[in-house]
């Protein structure tokens, strides 16, 4: 009967919409605003997964370095999202979306500070058909940090903070928004038909690629390569580190599902149920997989590498977590954890430093996760795929090892010799992390 | 003036709606889309509260156990997790729900792999009154594992990694699914009017049985119970399990909210904000009865108790989140940690060794909830509690039994001496947790 | 095709909602109930983010402390939540809301316990304008429970447990709900045009003057400031401070973005991107603005002062995180982390011992935060803000003096010296966070 009621007034508000409508206005949402507020909101909730990532890389490099070194990679982490943050509104963001045409006013727009809309959209003409600036900005910054956060890793225990952090402002101010401006942006790689969902090239390649060139323009950690032999140095902290997995794999259900850009409809967030079931069950593929191949090649499960596994499992579904069925999905994160068991012993073969596994993870499971979209989407060639994929590396490679070369030149890159040994946390912050336990 | 222009629009667009009706869909959800998109969001919100738990639970356990089991302990939990995910889809979710009836394609059905709406949801015929298939199959995913991550920490620092892993795969594939059915699928127990709102006795007592009778048949640790004496052994880090349990009370609010189903009127939105009140309540009340208790029995406070009294008021909660007052839920809350204080130490008397007290949190505080849930809800009839409860525990000791006497039989279920005294870390997987801390 | 079939069905219910209206009911929102739906869920979301917050203190304060404190630190959060959960709920929300006059029934009615709207909404009347009362409770309830978060943390190392249990009740039952009444509740602050968006001063400036009157009166610990000398004394463990830090920020978005109080509008939910955005550049700020003083100052960045930059950014900001641009978030946020630079040395100089840097954070930056509004919200008077700034710290420090004095001169508040220098833990709880772990 109550229901009768009001969906008489209703109905009656809706006949007369000269009468009330100012005073109804704050209760019951015009409906050209519903979907608004559906997708805004989504985008908020998975922003703040996403920034959570931030944390979840912190912790997992946190307890992948060596204890004399937590305090300056968590320096680092801290810094690296702040940095993001900012210089992605200064440049980034305006950057990556620079309109339809090549004008004047586009690039001189291209390079102004962000704005959002006005406060309560007034005077305003908001895209009720998608989103607001506000949340859209939110959202799209922390894809943005997260492309910082993979290079910290890989270069970790041995690079300066003052020329990491520069490389950072290089990276999120101009090389991340214009390379995803290809794609994200409207630009050729679009235009072209290249498929990249949430990023596994857009974000974890380029991160990837720019943590490579890194690794090989600074070199490897004193004693990790000896007389052609490999040292393991293990990480301090591994429930450190598995906290941090946990925290990127919760993240990830903001990094995929958030990419699907809608939720005003039905389809629209079934498709967001289907993102997050594959998004997870790739992760857990990429687990099982690390787990068994670990098992049966060395003999013993090899808990980093089950990590990794996830993660790996994670970037390879993020090219295209929406059309895969739950076993096709099972299939592609499980070879992103494959990967990583066979690329970091290789990496290591070649003398190429990573301390945390970044570059497996992030670029070889990019590399697939965006060729793989190709035998579960239509609209995906598989050329195409290729083709964006050596273009965005060439793009990053170049940037970033010029980037780091000016750097190395410069200011130099890399800590000398007995800071290395001593620790980071001691010769450059003058704190420890664990400053009461014993280090055996 | 805006939103009188706006209000008109969708006048119009709604008198009309042969004009127009294909450009305006990506902008407005149709009205009857409008309550799916409400509960399928909101059962992906809370889906992924609940998969936060599984970092809950590791750093809990990890936080319980002594550092030389920490890896072990990480491992597994990642491990379960993963095969959660993967056996629930394989089997589980299917078995769950077999349909109306038990004829030949309802049986053929729940033993076939979960296939989610298609993409966009084209040519589908969703129930718009409910959610989407997707973010049902995410949500109920996340009951399944929650109950194995149950059983890990009762059988932790002793048991090995294959048989574990094993009973996971039976646990959440076969054993979950089957007396889940039962209530949650429709089953018998349903039918009779046996109450369980988000699973005290279907999720938390079935691990606690399984706990139960695993720890059971696999003894005390070693120097656990001498002469006749308990000994004490205490976690390697309180700091980890202390936000272990923080992560799973943040994981409740997804784990009891969610389980309301629908999120499509005001009623059922107001309903999941009782349940969140009474949640918190709950836990709040287990922590100071257990911090009272435990002053008062021992004088001082023991934070391990205090913990368990938060997940314990967590658990008595659960099967009723909804119809209690804040006063009733601060009672069963309160019981609840009561349980937990008197619990412990009777099950160390019975010398059955629950390393993360585990068995009293999710068993005995889950049977309490389920009887208490009589006091509040009228729907309720305790005698059919007491044979809900009954029946689900002899379920699960019957299969969970038969599978830990065949796989001890098989292959064996405990670590050998040497190892456990060692560590399970370097023994199984040649790695320590904290590698450069001295232990003591 | 199906789209238009959708819409004409609708359309159709709207014509003549005297047909089928009960059937409909379960599948379509009510319009008058869609924007109570999107407030109620938006402060269930923003709500279990300001909960976690409680981690996120819990986690900054036991890896600020020293090793031998960590328990007693972890208890001190578990409980202090616990129990502000309990009292704002027996009396601190109906004390906070107390009606529009002072009749004796709306003064009875400040004194009673909380009762949330009935199951269902079932025969109740509900403000459909705005959210269900359980989800108001339950969000105002973390804020509440925040301000006791602060306090612990200043006071750590050195106070006894009950004393400090006894004072978070009288702060969450009394102290905190009467002076948010002010503001919040309708008082006279709020009839005199005060602005504290989210709770510069109503939550940060509390819970900083408590700490402050506390730590005066409590005295520094032991050796922290000998002969004329401060002596630095470094947590135990910054891995999970910085973890705690990160928890706070994540946390932050439901503090700031939900005290907008509504997201039925277009407009609200634009709002509360804007307050997303702000919020992050302000702790980014305050990060980066930390990072080159201390490195500036010192000749190092410290890690425990960008951790309370990015904290100091986000209490200034809380006063006002929608009116900003972000330029103008950038340096509200920025100036916050520089008064934490440059107020932590001046509290030592004063031998106003705060362990974890609250005092400034909270405090300090909380005023900052309160006449920055003035800058950038036409609706503040910088005049009425010192004003209420005055009033209520005036109010907190005589009433928390009050009772710091008479638990002093009764139960004592503080350990002996045996207890301080053996340690906390195992002095009051007989538990180590550490055992295993050989201190230096």
């Amino acid at each position: 009967m109550l229901n009768y009621i009001r969906l008489g007034v209703v109905a009656a508000l809706i006949a007369l919409p000269q009468m009330g409508a100012a005073q109804e206005a704050d209760t019951t949402p015009l409906n050209a605003d519903i979907g608004f507020i559906f997708t805004t909101f989504m985008f908020l909730v998975s922003g703040f997964l996403v920034f959570f990532m931030a944390a979840g890389f912190a912790m997992l490099e946190a307890g992948l370095v060596r204890g004399k070194n937590v305090a300056m990679q968590l320096t680092k982490n801290v810094a690296l999202f702040s940095l993001a943050s900012l210089f992605y509104y200064i440049l980034g963001y305006n950057l990556m979306y620079p309109g339809d045409a090549w004008t004047i006013s586009s690039v001189l727009g291209a390079f102004s500070v962000t704005g959002l809309e006005p406060v309560g959209l007034d005077g305003a003409d908001p895209d009720l058909t998608y989103a607001s600036v506000g949340s859209d900005f939110f959202f799209q910054l922390m894809f943005c940090a997260a492309t910082a956060s993979i290079v910290s890793g890989a270069l970790a225990e041995r690079i300066k903070l003052l020329p990491f952090l520069l490389f950072v402002v290089l990276l999120t101010a101009v090389i991340y928004p214009i390379q995803a401006s290809w794609k994200w942006g409207g630009g050729f790689l679009d235009a072209m038909g290249f498929q990249d969902f949430a990023g596994s090239t857009v974000v974890h390649s380029v991160g990837g690629w720019a943590a490579l060139t890194g690794a090989i323009i600074l070199g490897p950690r004193l004693g990790k390569y000896k007389n052609g032999k490999i040292n393991p140095i293990p990480g301090s902290n591994l429930a450190l580190a598995t906290l941090g997995m946990f925290i990127l794999w919760l993240g990830w259900f903001g990094f995929n599902g958030g990419s699907q850009l809608y939720m005003d409809t039905a389809g629209n967030v079934a498709d967001i149920s289907r993102i997050f079931s594959n998004t997870n069950i790739a992760a857990a593929a990429g687990v099982m997989v690390a787990l068994v191949l670990t098992q049966l090649i060395y003999g013993k499960p090899d808990l980093t590498m089950i990590l990794n596994g996830a993660l790996a499992g994670l970037v390879s579904i993020t090219a295209e977590p929406l059309t895969p069925t739950l076993v096709e999905a099972t299939f592609i994160g499980g070879i992103g954890g494959a990967i990583v068991v066979f690329a970091v012993p290789m990496l290591d073969k070649l003398q190429i430093d990573d301390v945390v596994g970044a570059i497996p993870v992030h670029l070889f499971a990019g590399i697939w996760g965006t060729i793989a979209v190709a035998f579960t989407n239509d609209a995906a060639n598989v050329l195409t795929q290729f083709y964006a994929i050596m273009i965005v590396g060439a793009f990053v490679c170049a940037t970033s090892a010029l980037a780091w070369m000016v750097l190395k030149l410069t200011i130099g890159l890399r800590v000398d010799e007995e800071t290395e040994i001593t620790g980071l946390d001691m010769a450059e912050l003058g704190m420890e992390a664990y400053p009461e336990f014993n280090p055996v």
